[in-house]
């Protein structure tokens, strides 16, 4: 296609507008002020948000085998008081010291400082190389056109290369010394306080259970581990899949449907031997070329990203393992698919404070868009930390029992208990020191065995009663053991999309608006989530087209292409115009030559272009093209260019 | 097929053996002890859920040209309190009064009840009659085999035919006049009190907002209404429908999947044309026979149902309207697509007392299982309740403005003012007090008239000045007024769906044991809704059998066919036996016969047969078996029937 959808700038307002007019979504309780951080999507919205859904579930769940999952999102308190969320889930906030008013820490420095760096650009005369964002960025927090420093302008750029690897105490630092104030207000903010995200409910009548709304799925998929790994036939690695609503209270979100107070995702839990995470697939993309921005560059204050290929970047340990690369590649090649513009998709890995601290490595999919480069999805190896907390805490254990086909023969220091003289002497205590000696590691042993060596060693029961044990009791000696199972407590790769926030910058991506019509704006969505593939126009709603307008539509429903008619009471063009904008990629028109030949033209959404053919020849081709297995010029070759009298443009 | 499949009782402990180790569904947070009501849904549970879903969307948002939506589970509590969620969405509880434990007030009767005729039936020595069910309930409530006046079964009887239709302090009235007591403790029970089912919790970081998490999707298509019309194009009747998770805080949750606290449900909302309630397709739908249990027959203490044509139903006013028996068709013809047993399906009418006070008519679709008839679908003509109040409180019109095609002329009382006069006279109060008049009503008028007839008539200023009107001021006149513009609020027709409930009643409707292995469970579930439609053995996972499982798995996706491949190291038997549980219709195998002469074998799972052919022409037939264009019998004339020496059962 040779159509220029990159003529114009991208116009944030005109994109805003059409999103709210076709009502992809809107503030939920809109009638009622709205609540921040709260969205509903409309008619188009769902649909879209519909085939993203489907075609993630196609991509990974069905293509790569995984197990899919529903679990709850109300989780009773001791759960998210394990895995670490009730102390750690939190963000960093500020409170205006006069109004008080609460702020997002980062935010507010980031914010701050870019305002500040915009008006330098400004006083240096850079004003006309000025970003649509940095307008914005100004206006948001009302700064000027006040030079600055060099040396400011560098630390300022550093430190926000940085941002994410900035602690609490450091941030409220970073705004004593640069003088950072609540830009609506200019007072002072207080020292950051950690506000946990998690929305707190209670579950039964009487309010005994505390609960919380999970804030990810993945806990659902770790406490199911021991069921998943018996319905795969005990056999790893597997992976576990589960698409649903998840919720986090945040601070103060803005950015639209970028920070959202709930939210879809869909996760990946991929659970691996952690002494192999090799990927049986890793070879059929080990080519595909990345767009990665390492650690390394960030934490000496830049931002340049290298292109490599996935088999390259695994190969220099820039990224940890096949495992974790697979999944990189299998992110890029779903983005993609659905639309996304590769030129503004990279991988970000993180530093070392921005990672949890039981993660191996992490790589976010950040895609840029009018609010700047945004993580839409996380790729970590968690390694085994979240099935051994969960297993610590509720004695069941997490792991995987594979028999080895040769048994290993390790030797270790063990104890043998005398048993009949153990039992003389402490009666019932002596089941309670077996099973102690049983738990002890080799450096508590070796401790013991040393004491013993010296006369005797003592423990303290449970009540408390001392008892004091001597070599006529046991006896701790390097032994040797065959093990013929060896259990193992898999690692886990956690690939965890936010749909919504794709959603988003999938629209943006591609909005444009035509050159002879800059008004109007047009949603180039391929037609794999597009949410109507082809739209029937009727002439107009006189009887005399409905049974056709039946015919085409039943033959379009049974060869699986989801279509809607349009017989509203307006002209053709401003049927196409509206379908334009609600990214429809082909239009079928019927008229008068419809009923008298069984004719009927097609026409594609970007180029405006049409053709016409016999009906059926048509439904096949219009087939072909919302699979994918045509192209638009293929079609042109099928079927004959339309140059009717009648202009329906 | 000839498959006797209700040979054997339905077991209970044998279905739920079988649900649990195939993990279609296990109580959420397992490994920390589970909170009642709670559940998550394995693999096989998540497919079917998402395959049962999917059909929904098919057959309802599709075919009927719905506006899908998704609007948030978190809601600011405001729109529960105009909607009324707030003061009445709760059930009646009581107290055990020694222990405090919490009981619901009706299932507390119903239980007591239920068992008292269950050992009334014992004692009159029908004890060989004795339903599966009576055992359970009679275990649940350690009930005794005690005979009952012929009057008091009469009254028990009469009781629970008419439960739903009792108030919290009538159900009060009934434990003490019947010394219905706590079962598990013999305690006495307090006086019933209500309890709000909705789970609370706080939106944003300061607590300003309190919000309830939704117990059901419909007040989000309520607020978004006036987008949808206009997405409509203005035009009246449409439906928004949504399918969504939703919550609620039972007081104490049993009977599994039927009773939790979190769920996914689909709801339609149809907006319709108050004085106009015929449905444009009600024609194809009249002659449908549905099984009806109408008000009449409850009210009277009965439960016989009566099966007539939906256009009798609605002809004979036993169903309210055209659109609502429409609804109810749909929802028949969904249920028994998806595999529901059309015998034990019945659409009950709401008693007076127990629908909602604006609803017009309601009728449930309830479904029988184990633990009796079960609502798994509403269906409820709401009236314009939701839009009036919500329109009401926040002053956004949510009406529809209807252009008439002649204008109506019509007559009513109007005042007009002599406003030089009332301007002198009342200065800035002439204002608030000519928008006083126009909000009046025609009795308001009225009264205004007469007084001003006999002199005067005053209003108050909200200032609380006193303001004496005289026909100096204004005359109020009847007067004629042409109206081009129609303005109202439409009604709706609410059919709604608890995806969860219906989900295990399949599953009970589906499940049997075979006459020759009655410990061998299968699930009978329909291709459109199995978990896995064909399932792939290789006779080993040796690797000469890759290429041929690759091909196969691959041409079965390119079909649009979901299969899975079970390579596991067991007997081919084993595997079939598995899926069987599992429900996978069709099993095809690839053994030494398929690398020498690319032949398959296809089993169907409720006959047990094996047919076999080439390759491509199984894959060809199982297509169109799952596509249910064809049936087995059919298949049977495309391909050889197998009776290889290969015994795979």
């Amino acid at each position: 296609m040779s159509v220029n959808k990159t003529a114009h700038a991208f116009s944030k307002p005109q994109f805003e507008a059409l999103l709210n007019r076709r009502f992809f979504y809107a503030p939920a309780f809109e009638i009622y002020g709205g609540v921040a951080g709260l969205y509903d999507y409309g008619p188009p919205g769902s649909s879209l948000q519909a085939n993203i859904t489907a075609e993630w579930r196609k991509h990974f769940i069905v293509e790569e085998n995984m197990l899919e999952i529903d679990s709850t999102v109300m989780t009773p308190a001791p759960v998210f008081e394990t895995s670490g969320h009730v102390a750690r889930f939190a963000d960093w906030m500020v409170k205006d010291t006069k109004t008080g008013d609460v702020l997002r820490a980062d935010h507010l420095v980031k914010n701050v400082l870019e305002a500040r760096l915009a008006g330098d650009r400004e006083a240096r005369g850079l004003a006309a190389h000025m970003k649509e964002d940095d307008k914005k960025k100004k206006k948001k927090v009302k700064s000027v056109a006040v030079q600055l420093p060099d040396e400011a302008v560098k630390e300022y750029e550093r430190i926000l290369a940085q941002l994410d690897n900035h602690s609490g105490p450091q941030l409220g630092e970073l705004c004593r010394e640069h003088d950072i104030r609540n830009p609506d207000t200019t007072n002072e903010v207080s020292e950051p306080q950690l506000f946990n995200l998690m929305f707190t409910s209670s579950i039964g009548p009487t309010g005994q259970h505390p609960g919380y709304l999970r804030p990810e799925t993945a806990q659902g998929h770790f406490l199911n581990f021991s069921r998943l790994l018996e319905f795969n036939n005990g056999r790893v690695p597997f992976a576990s899949a589960q698409i649903g609503r998840s919720f986090r209270n945040e601070i103060s979100p803005r950015a639209g449907l970028l920070r959202v107070r709930e939210f879809t995702m869909a996760e990946i839990e991929h659970f691996v031997d952690p002494t192999d995470k090799r990927h049986a697939r890793f070879n059929e993309v080990r080519d595909v070329i990345l767009t990665l921005l390492d650690r390394t560059v960030q934490e000496a204050g830049g931002s340049q990203v290298t292109k490599m290929t996935v088999g390259e970047a695994v190969d220099k340990g820039i990224i940890a393992n096949e495992t974790l690369g697979y999944f990189v590649v299998r992110i890029y090649q779903y983005l993609v698919k659905i639309g996304i513009n590769p030129a503004r998709l990279r991988f970000r890995q993180h530093m070392a404070n921005e990672m949890a601290h039981y993660a191996t490595d992490c790589w976010d999919a950040e895609i840029e868009n009018s609010y700047g480069w945004t993580e839409c999805v996380g790729c970590a190896d968690r390694a085994a930390y979240d099935l051994s907390v969960h297993s610590k805490k509720t004695g069941h254990p997490l792991v995987v029992r594979q028999a080895l086909k040769e048994p290993i023969v390790i030797e270790k220091l063990a104890a043998e208990f005398n048993k009949k003289v153990l039992g003389k002497a402490f009666g019932k205590d002596a089941g309670f020191v077996m099973k102690l000696f049983d738990e002890y590691d080799e450096a508590q042993l070796l401790k013991a065995q040393g004491e013993l060596a010296q006369g005797s060693t003592t423990v303290v029961t449970p009540e408390g009663k001392e008892v004091k044990l001597s070599p006529e009791h046991l006896t701790i000696e390097r032994k040797t053991f065959k093990q013929s199972i060896r259990e193992y407590t898999p690692n886990v790769i956690e690939p965890s999309f936010g749909l919504g926030r794709i959603l988003y910058v999938l629209l943006e991506h591609n909005f444009w608006a035509r050159e002879q019509d800059i008004d109007r704006g047009v949603l180039s969505l391929p037609a794999v989530v597009a949410p109507t593939k082809v739209l029937i126009v009727p002439l107009s709603a006189k009887e005399e087209f409905d049974p056709l307008v039946q015919e085409v539509s039943s033959k379009l429903r049974k060869a699986g292409v989801f279509s809607r008619v349009d017989d509203s009471n307006t002209s053709i063009g401003k049927r196409y115009a509206r379908n334009d904008e609600l990214g429809t990629p082909f239009g079928v028109t019927l008229d008068f030559a419809s009923v008298a030949n069984r004719t009927m033209t097609l026409r594609e959404r970007d180029t405006t272009e049409q053709l016409i053919g016999d009906i059926d020849a048509v439904i096949a081709v219009v087939t072909e093209l919302v699979d994918d297995t045509i192209g638009w010029p293929e079609a042109c070759r099928r079927l004959r260019a339309y140059d009717g009298v009648q202009a329906v443009e």
